[in-house]
């Protein structure tokens, strides 16, 4: 330890750089308005933690996309996607302290800032393409597509991410080589579409033969249960399935839903923690995204009322707009409307059992 | 202080009434389903906390609901209110902990609890009409009014409450009286009207001199600019203005929303700091319970997916649109669009800003 | 689903017991205290809280106490003490909440309360026992045993309750069985302080040779390096590691604090990383109720300064000794000072490695 | 708004600096470590805020420097203290994402940070200094002063802050100006130990009469009530206060501790709401620091357990030992301790309470 230079903190982290790269405009020429650096180091903090989600996304995408995932390595991935989850928690308290300054203030200083906007956060847009929004999702900006607002140099880091591995490709993919979705004798899908036929047929009988019900009670069951049978027709019948699909309400293939919906429901069997708690950490991911969107916009009404963004965007509208269509495992989001009690859930054969068990079962730890 | 009979903790808060209120449904005909405990805590945590958001929202109304407020009880008033966004900020982070429960344990017990559903929280309906909130912005449900799933008793509860005072309706007379709008020869409409439309005669000139623009972005910039004497317009002319509020998009007098502004543009003014922080407030309760709504919607998603909710709504899309439909004073929310700079801002007069100052100018406090 | 009576939210919470338990003393002659009842609710949202964690614990410490425990109970397990985790986290923002009231308000009704003091939650020192605490960590009360100021009822719930298993006791226990500290030719004990002596040994030729330190810097580097060598001592000995023990300062067996070091260790491999979750979420728990009692002090003197609490003990100073003494897991927060980096590790055997693994490796999930 | 060149948000945030400013030790020589980005970015996010915080600091010394504060400065002041506040909370979320990095991931790199060490913050030690921390509060640091840790240039920087004005002179100074503590007949003095005295001679009877007292019970509470009477002595005899002074147990003038007192008193009358709000943000922002202290030095006992620091100080009991030594508004903590209830508190005379009124009493806002 003792050989390399001394290191001084200061140097270390760069702090020349860093703490002389704040320049407010509305100091050029006049006076300062004394909220600006707070907007500037707001925007530069949430740069920083931006470049850190997207080294975290970077090494799970570069794993996910080699040939296997080793075991012993898949806690580590996760604890990545569990740390992104963290660093949203902390943005959206970031806003919290942004919101110390009042419209009034921003106001001091907003016009010299145009036509910047946060819209032009080349990472975030990077973040995004890598965890898997596809074009279409974002609404076009003034009719133009969203790279229109960068620099050359950052529009063509924006086009190569496009056509790059993203995060949900790559999950998709790993979900489809699952193997326990037919293992021997068993097959998953078989004994779960009977489980779920039992159940719905038992619910009809118990509503048909309720005798508390009145007539218009017992309607309104029926009805629900209709609607839910609909539901669960969706993901029996591949055609269905492949409707939905192309209508832009499916994104994963069938196979991969199958195998979301197999880990959603034996999570407690020890080689399917892990997945579970990804699966977990890719949702948490998305709504993190989400609810930063909309407090986001929130903030944005009450710094900026209706009025059109320093970005030359709707401001609010555009914003709601964009969270409305920013989610990217919604296929994941849907799987809970499939799940089914554990006591209707078929047992798991032995032989399959024993596969997801450790080697040693230990009576410690 | 040593008359009264020594108090025991256990008694003075009635531990054994609380701690022995807690009966899960799926214990009563088999295993009881571990995770109902925590269903029925979090609950029950949120009705003590309604109670205690409707105990200071009573207090406030009743000080409003009087001839004058005294200075010195202002402070205290908005004290409450901001208790109320900090009971907010709790009532979200009960959602972290009611979400540590997985879509495949509520399974364990859902069905028992049906028809039962947080909707019929009758305290959380009281403080939506204490707010202000109007019937027309119930989305109807199942094409009965709210009220319909309700026990008789609660019904009438509601009922009564809908007719009674509302914070929204006190504060709107509240921002009527104010005596600032006019005083001596100061007028502060005339005033404001004048400095908007010279700053966007201003900003016009600026366009069309800017030799730096191309055709396009001229007529983008102007545009810009139509937009916002458009919005202007809406607030300067009586008869438009009424327009707004016929067709429901804005809700307070056009007397009341000028006193809004002239406390947000002149807020540093001694005796405006309180008013302003009461606006404030309000704006935070009304986001408060929005972001509270978006976040509930999302954890109802990830627990039961796309189904109907125990209460029989259609789940997350009901609640998606009740979050619309829920704010209260977006009036106040409305305010920003109409902000202008304070190197904009017309100065008050000296006997105006003479009124709004202390008796005593200390050189200390 | 269709067979029970229906189930009125109202009900199910037992809403009419609950929202009728609040009775503020100092209503009861002459006029209610404004704040009494955010004091009274806020005491009994923590009670409420309270029992889900005791619900928590007490599942956790009934699987513990059995035999051996199931692999596929293991993650639902540890997500119960994540959960508690989480309840911390809202005991920190109900604290929040209770600071929006002052000082000055806390007088109007403090001295009604006397001699009560949420010292006197059964529940909370039952959740201190269950965890572990031994009744030598507890500052004597006025020269009294802490049990002396309750009813004579909940001082038998709490001495029955420091002769029961304790999670403190059964983890020690569990990490004792733990098969991997020795497996076949493979003793980690060994392996391990091989490589610590390695290490110490090469930082020490390190040191010596460096040619760029003053002889003071050499001489205050091999003071350090010292000072760990005497730390890594404690556990190689088995006799110093028991005069530690004895002078309390170590309160786990060695045996268990190998087993304990070995997860942290070795927690990439599969078998590991729910054991290393548990560990995490046991110090997560201990440094939980730290914070909150630091933060809960800190409120204390806020409220009332330096004064002596409602019941009787020296407030401020007394709730800073008890923070100190209060830890249970405090071994496990030790494990850190003897890791070494993974550079350094001695590798498992293939057989020991093999043990750790799933039955099946797929190239899946 | 069109005259400047259009400002473009990657440049604005000097986007290439700040970006490119992450250097991580560990990849100099060999494989870099995953985790050190995360602690460099942490520590750089850190950096950004203390920026921030310093730079509202010296925008508040520099008003409180002036000879009078104007009225309509007062609110826009104490927003900044208030924001401050918002930043520290903040400050405690970086925790939990640095957190995420675990003690053996820290390992990976930890040497090659020696001897660098987060107590190296020059923007940190600022901070203190300008809050008003003296040289006495930190304790010695291998027995060199703080300074010595530091580059020349740092070290000249720090001295120079240590004479320059401080919050807390500045605010002691304010304190003493207050008009409020004597006013034509009006000495608030008089009138607050008349009142004290007549309530703690009351309460003495009370207890001397109580039938239901033990002669124990009785003992007791007469030596509470000496006790407390006791630290009243030490505020209304000069000499005992100007001894605390000596031993280092007060740091304020008794006369600004008086108008302190004075303030949370009577902070409902309008002229002294501000006032209130900004003792209070100060006890928060000293609180926050000591909050944000504790927790670091258990997130550093989890990092590297009882070992010695990067930067050679004892690690967890050095920064222990800080943070009791860190309180810098200590006296407005004690506070508290010599509040009366309202219903004991002397009436302000009709002309004080004249003075501390607005000069318009409106009946609307």
């Amino acid at each position: 330890m003792a050989q390399g230079a001394p290191v001084y903190y200061h140097d270390y982290l760069q702090l020349d750089r860093l703490l002389t790269a704040q320049h407010p405009k509305s100091g050029e020429d006049g006076e300062e308005a004394h909220e600006e650096l707070l907007f500037i180091i707001v925007h530069q903090a949430y740069e920083l933690w931006f470049k850190q989600i997207l080294y975290e996304l970077d090494s799970v995408i570069t794993a996910f996309a080699g040939e296997a995932i080793r075991e012993r390595d898949m806690g580590r991935l996760v604890a990545r996607l569990e740390r992104i989850v963290s660093i949203e928690r902390l943005m959206m308290g970031q806003i919290d302290v942004l919101e110390t300054m009042t419209a009034l203030d921003f106001l001091d200083f907003r016009d010299k800032l145009i036509p910047a906007s946060g819209f032009q956060s080349v990472q975030f847009r990077l973040i995004e393409n890598r965890l898997g929004m596809a074009r279409a999702q974002r609404p076009p900006i003034n009719e133009a597509p969203y790279t229109s607002r960068f620099s050359p140099e950052h529009r063509e880091l924006l086009e190569e991410s496009e056509t790059a591995d993203t995060l949900h490709g790559l999950v998709e993919r790993w979900l489809e080589r699952t193997p326990f979705l037919e293992m021997g004798q068993f097959a998953f899908w078989d004994g779960y579409r009977s489980a779920v036929d039992r159940m719905l047929a038992r619910e009809r009988a118990a509503i048909e033969a309720n005798p508390n019900l009145t007539e218009e009670g017992r309607h309104g069951q029926l009805a629900h249960l209709d609607s839910n049978e609909e539901a669960f027709a969706t993901i029996f019948d591949e055609k269905r399935y492949q409707e939905l699909r192309s209508a832009g309400r499916r994104r994963m293939s069938r196979r991969a839903f199958m195998a979301a919906l197999l880990i959603k429901l034996y999570r407690d069997e020890p080689i399917l923690q892990l997945p579970f708690r990804l699966l977990t950490a890719l949702v948490d991911i998305d709504e993190g995204f989400m609810a930063w969107r909309q407090r986001h916009a929130l903030m944005v009404l009450r710094m900026i009322g209706d009025r059109i963004g320093t970005g030359g965007t709707s401001g609010y509208d555009y914003l709601q707009e964009t969270t409305r269509r920013s989610r990217i495992f919604s296929d994941l989001i849907e799987v809970p409307t499939f799940l089914i009690p554990r006591s209707e859930l078929p047992e798991l054969p032995a032989e399959v059992l024993e596969a997801m068990r450790f080697n040693l079962a230990p009576s410690g730890p």
